[in-house]
């Protein structure tokens, strides 16, 4: 039986920097928060709950209009958990599509037999708010919109809050999956009206994974009794068990909830939203300047980049295999993520997570010196031209 | 805003030990094996989740029979999945209820829309086979009969070995909730004829809580492709991926993992289940003898009682109040439980998780001063008669 603790570590004696869209790489000192067990039903476990929810709560200045239902699970189960709660069983979605993101709001509502219609703008255009308007003005029975903040398959920034003016002005409710975004993009529930604002504990506060949290309009949840398809996922329960007794319905991720206050602390301390905005644009900024000087082209126009994660083309030469990229990037300490899009050849840098200077131009020797390893020349004018899309 | 790292720890300094069904106190080590930082995608972890699969279909001897499916959140998320995953839309399950998690699984079918039927013994009266054989003799729609191994919320251990006999003879499927037995009550999947059992990481393993999972007879998961009602805990759909990739469908809980495989190997270092029933076993007689030298008396008669979970019933006195109980507990290093009976006034003492002769006498000191601060009488002969039930 072999032992994952003798797993080979790089060779600084470190573990590798995740360059991903989470998990990402944690402080030591989040990590240490775990180092201590909880009781789930005891009074200190519900105070954390408590902090969790209301500092979750401030950041997107939601506090007098929504309540924070945190749900076991991924990021996948508080969505799935939103859409089933707040969609009653005779409501219509419109999903705004452009990426895996998108899709897999399509599988939910299918599981779930929930009427919906989509936009779909393939792997890399935005949904733009003018098309929402029509979509809406055709259809009176579309009670909800559904849209993610940052598509984080293509690493796009959608028009979030011109989508939302739309939305709200032609009277139907809105459902953020703000999965890798909220905690570095701005929110604020007083000017985004959403219903729904989705995203969890492992991206942008840096937290370890083990649960999501959904920032809900209490109006809304209030008239969502009955409407979820799953015990585990009932939001409307979960919410009213919490408001009851301070506790989650079933066993909390105590530890991963500990570790997430840690998180939540460290990140106001970074100067909250502006602060870790500000350190994951400049890691973006430094990233895409650099892989370009690499000869790496980014799949998406710089207009729609966000900070979060960026996309880049493959390149196109006999000796790429994305495969012995990883390995040999990861054996210099570094791990990357794979591309998801259906057309063209790509893979995935993130900016998040505990990123800096250091490592960024870390990482950046890494590449070059990989692609010499690899034979395959910097500067690669073999990328072809019709792949580095100009978005809109 | 309060800062949770400043909650007081109990005299010693360290935190309290936990008493519970968990989440229960965890070594050192386990916890010390979520000070790194995995990439989901990345090939280490990979193997981290094919080695957990491996172990845990080893220690209940189905690997040739089974497979095993790991899913995020709870227990309740993985009894859930199981059930949406493993009975069709026109299937009809027998549920033996005796308790909380009995009712959980009514609970649970109601959500899903699937026809079921009970046999509801109340708080704490075990399902007999001959009950079950005449229920199943009764009705030939029933396809699939679900009980709980340990029922958690009186500490009854079911007779499932028999149970199983009957539900297989007259080919019926049967379902196990595991949650707070297995990893200590031996379960042998060549003897035992179940299409699933199912627990969590932070029981009888002693690992944190994040994730559960179910052992499943391949053949009849085989069967299972589309029948769940929801995307996240689709276990089909789960399992194929896990076959294609070595990835689970959604990011993972990875420092939970990470803990639990380390929890695993003190599991075999302790002599697997058979070293745990025995010190599981040691804990409870010592602490039942010690509470009934205090006059306190279980609920259930002492060939019900499991090793993992004792309810004992509350003293029938004026200054018995649970919370000052619990309180002042609490404050001498220990967490105790309440009850979860309908009828009669208890709390539970759990016997799992870091617990050895040394933590049991000293819950036992802590109980005997804190009866005689709250001014109960030990002995105390208030006990009602009428309260000690005794099972079948
Ligand atoms: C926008 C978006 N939505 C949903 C998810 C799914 O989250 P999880 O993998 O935690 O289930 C992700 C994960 O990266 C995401 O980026
Ligand atoms: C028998 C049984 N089933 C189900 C559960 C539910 O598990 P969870 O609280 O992790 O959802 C428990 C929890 O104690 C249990 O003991």
């Amino acid at each position: 039986m072999s032992d994952f603790n003798s797993l080979p570590l790089q060779a600084t004696g470190k573990p590798p920097y995740l360059l991903t869209p989470g998990p990402i790489t944690t402080t030591d000192t989040v990590k240490a928060a775990m180092l201590r067990d909880w009781g789930s039903w005891d009074g200190d476990f519900r105070q954390m709950t408590r902090q969790l929810c209301d500092q979750l709560l401030d950041v997107a200045n939601a506090k007098e209009s929504h309540v924070c239902v945190p749900v076991q699970g991924s990021g996948t189960f508080a969505v799935e958990a939103t859409l089933g709660t707040l969609v009653p069983k005779e409501g219509k979605v419109l999903i705004l599509m452009n990426g895996a993101y998108g899709k897999r709001l399509v599988q939910t509502l299918d599981y779930l037999g929930r009427d919906y219609v989509t936009l779909d703008k393939g792997d890399y255009l935005p949904p733009m708010p003018d098309e929402v308007e029509s979509i809406l003005r055709a259809d009176a029975e579309i009670t909800h919109v559904a849209v993610i903040h940052c598509e984080t398959s293509s690493g796009i920034l959608n028009p979030v809050p011109e989508i939302a003016e739309v939305v709200v002005r032609l009277g139907r409710r809105l459902i953020i999956d703000s999965m890798s975004a909220f905690g570095a993009i701005p929110v604020d529930a007083q000017r985004l009206p959403f219903d729904a604002l989705i995203s969890s504990a492992n991206k942008c506060f840096e937290g370890v994974p083990g649960f999501g949290f959904s920032l809900i309009r209490r109006s809304a949840l209030e008239q969502s009794k009955g409407n979820a398809h799953s015990l585990s996922l009932d939001l409307y329960e979960q919410w009213a068990y919490l408001e009851k007794t301070g506790q989650w319905r079933f066993t909390p991720p105590t530890h991963v909830v500990a570790a997430f206050l840690q998180a939540m602390k460290e990140h106001a301390e970074e100067g909250g939203v502006a602060g870790r905005l500000a350190r994951y644009s400049r890691n973006q900024l430094r990233l895409v300047a650099g892989m370009k000087a690499l000869g790496f082209r980014t799949l998406l126009n710089e207009k729609w980049l966000s900070p979060i994660i960026v996309t880049f083309l493959s390149p196109q030469h006999d000796n790429f295999d994305f495969n012995t990229f990883y390995d040999r990037i990861k054996a210099k300490g570094f791990v990357i993520y794979p591309g998801k899009l259906t057309v063209v050849d790509s893979f995935r840098l993130g900016c998040i997570g505990q990123l800096y200077d250091e490592q960024i131009d870390q990482v950046l020797v890494a590449i070059k010196a990989v692609l010499a390893e690899m034979q395959i020349e910097s500067g690669h004018a073999e990328l072809p031209e019709e792949n580095a899309v100009t978005a809109a």
